[in-house]
């Protein structure tokens, strides 16, 4: 891409009112831009980090068998009546709204009761199962308070993954799979290191749900852990009993704020059962489906790596999900005429600003918006015929020849 | 993919409540699960073919200068209010909900309101201009009736561009491109024969808009047309004053039913003057910004397509946008290991019925899932080491050696 045919430009100042640096950084470069408190758009650049976690996340949930379906926003009462998620007493942050031809309709929060009601269709035999079924989809959510830019918002992305399995041990066969599928997603994130699985409570079918838990000053969550013992707990979960079970003391445990990034629930009947979807099983009995469901906050997920590599001077992206990977500056004719070569051959590799910004202002725009190596050719460079590539993150800089770095892309 | 692997199943008959055809075997051959009236879940053959046409538009949109973007469903309604299309009166289609922080937001029916608020970050000046901006979203409307499945839905998949220029010299230039880029576009769908560019009511800045109408017996419009003067009108426009512009009488004239699939208006000042949308002209003086709009109906033209192709025993898919080449049958031991090798080869061009269903029943499920071709390996194919190739469109049958087959592909 080429920053002269953007329409997007880097600002200097935003409005006060966000007060994550991910935030101010991502509306500053122009990765996305406010619609209201908790709902953002986003642009171009943004909406390529989107689609690079979003392809991360489906091939790793692709290579464990689950396959993609996109469901909708708008949700027939019906079954969320019947698992007893309608009523704003019981669930308080519904979007409701109502049909010209009568009748109440909500914007659905998560899809546990539309996909279980779909699934009746197709499952019936224990031959149908199992079934794992994903989508990436908007999810809806009334909060009260909005804040924290992408990090929680009103209107975001999701990757909902949800499982049908004929009893606990294939269920539980399939959860060690996410488990591991959803590790190797934060690795290729480059935030492995600091996402714990969590212990978190788990409702009524089984005892713990699982949370992954990215550390992160401004998360609005607290982790207990323990490295030695491995053990790592949500807040909710810290009491004498849990403790036991685990084998630590509170002394033991310290504490950090954290982000929750995704969670995995055995559901086990929860929702099979109020809305029936049941099978029969190889001994011609009718059971109800095993069900567990699996998150992933896809924009939240962008906002947290935003916030967590940024430093005083904007965005570090990794780049396994940085929108392009150098950002090019060219300063003299000759290298504007090299440059222009570059991103002509690659353009899906730089981001060329070739505007009539100063150098200044293009280092600075560099910086802000995080892309993973700079790139510079100038007329010094180019005595050599090099190109000086710098890293985002450790601030080394190398000179290259051109040739021996047109031949690494 | 192999049909084991995939919780879909085909249907012998379905609820009457749906009478286009398209519909009916979208929701048999498992591309669709219905929602309820209007809303349809895209299942995982369904979102393939939604993903190709979205991949054909973006060539051709990002071949000239535009840039995807995503914006969001929920609404302020201020700059609705502005341009005079939040009020119920006015605008008849919206669904409406109320914020728990306090204050009504709308999901958008359509995009020009928030992307022409939106673009007033970043036009000031006559260099900043033009701009072409797109999206694929979700939207909402609230429509009385809904029928002919995703025909006409209460929530679809659009494609929406907008164009931003500094005068209708550059807009019309522009204008130009887009209608060239959509001929492309429905000719690589395999409806460009059958689609045509429609003359139809401009509003107020424009005489005209163009539609583009493709011949359907089911379609809701109706256009008139003389072949040999290249008129094109919606019935909205046949009237004395445009038949005499237009050179033709109405006794020259043939009637079609048609579907629009897309549209393209000259929007001028409609949104920029009532949101303010203005820059710094070249001699100083401040301008409104010329603006335009092109949609594209991206679930509409699903069902446009299955219905257009679709005979007596089921759908049949363009290449283009099937969501496999192959229907993949093998009969016999020795033809089952040739086809799972196959498959495992060339896991996105063959869909692979390996269920234990007898062979007239994935002879009957591939003529109702429509992919361009059926293959067929079975002993008395082998004992000339050949498979069996069929088209769907044309029937027309050919036995290949395997290995020119393989060779092939």
């Amino acid at each position: 891409m080429k920053a002269s045919e953007t329409f997007v430009k880097t600002f200097k100042t935003i409005s006060k009112d966000e007060t994550a640096i991910s935030a101010q950084y991502l509306l500053r470069a122009g990765y996305i831009h406010k619609e209201m408190a908790g709902v953002y758009t986003f642009l171009p650049l943004g909406l390529k980090v989107i689609e690079n976690i979003k392809d991360i996340i489906r091939e790793e949930l692709n290579a464990i068998h689950c396959q993609e379906i996109s469901m909708t926003a708008l949700q027939n009462p019906e079954p969320w009546q019947k698992s007893g998620r309608w009523a704003d007493q019981d669930i308080d942050i519904w979007f409701k709204t109502e049909l010209s031809a009568g009748g109440e309709v909500g914007l659905a929060p998560t899809h546990e009761e539309p996909i279980t009601n779909m699934m009746k269709k197709y499952i019936s035999s224990y031959k149908d199962l199992p079934a794992y079924v994903y989508q990436f989809q908007t999810k809806f959510r009334n909060e009260l308070r909005a804040k924290s830019g992408i990090l929680r918002g009103r209107e975001f992305l999701m990757k909902d993954l949800y499982s049908f399995s004929a009893d606990d041990a294939s269920h539980m066969k399939f959860y060690h799979q996410v488990e591991e599928a959803y590790r190797t997603i934060f690795d290729r994130l480059n935030i492995g290191d600091s996402t714990y699985q969590t212990f978190a409570s788990g409702g009524i079918f089984a005892k713990y749900s699982h949370e992954f838990q990215t550390v992160l000053p401004i998360g609005e969550d607290t982790i207990y852990y323990n490295q030695d013992k491995s053990v790592v707990l949500n807040e909710e979960v810290l009491n004498d009993e849990v403790l036991n079970e685990m084998g630590v003391t509170r002394d033991e445990l310290e504490s950090t704020k954290s982000a929750e990034v995704a969670n995995i629930f055995t559901l086990k009947y929860k929702y099979s059962k109020p809305l029936d979807l049941n099978f029969i099983n190889q001994d011609g009995e009718r059971e109800y489906v095993t069900m567990g469901c699996y998150g992933i906050g896809v924009s939240r997920l962008m906002g947290v790596i935003a916030e967590k590599f940024a430093d005083d001077k904007g965005l570090i992206w990794p780049e396994s999900i940085a929108p392009f990977r150098y950002y090019l500056i060219a300063i003299g004719d000759q290298a504007t005429n090299i440059a222009n070569d570059l991103h002509s051959q690659h353009p899906d590799l730089f981001y060329f600003d070739d505007t009539d910004n100063r150098p200044g202002a293009k280092f600075a725009d560099a910086d802000l918006i995080g892309l993973p190596y700079r790139a510079v050719i100038s007329d010094k460079t180019l005595q050599d015929n090099k190109i000086e590539i710098t890293n985002r993150l450790t601030g080394q800089t190398s000179l290259l020849t051109i040739d021996d770095f047109v031949a690494k892309l």
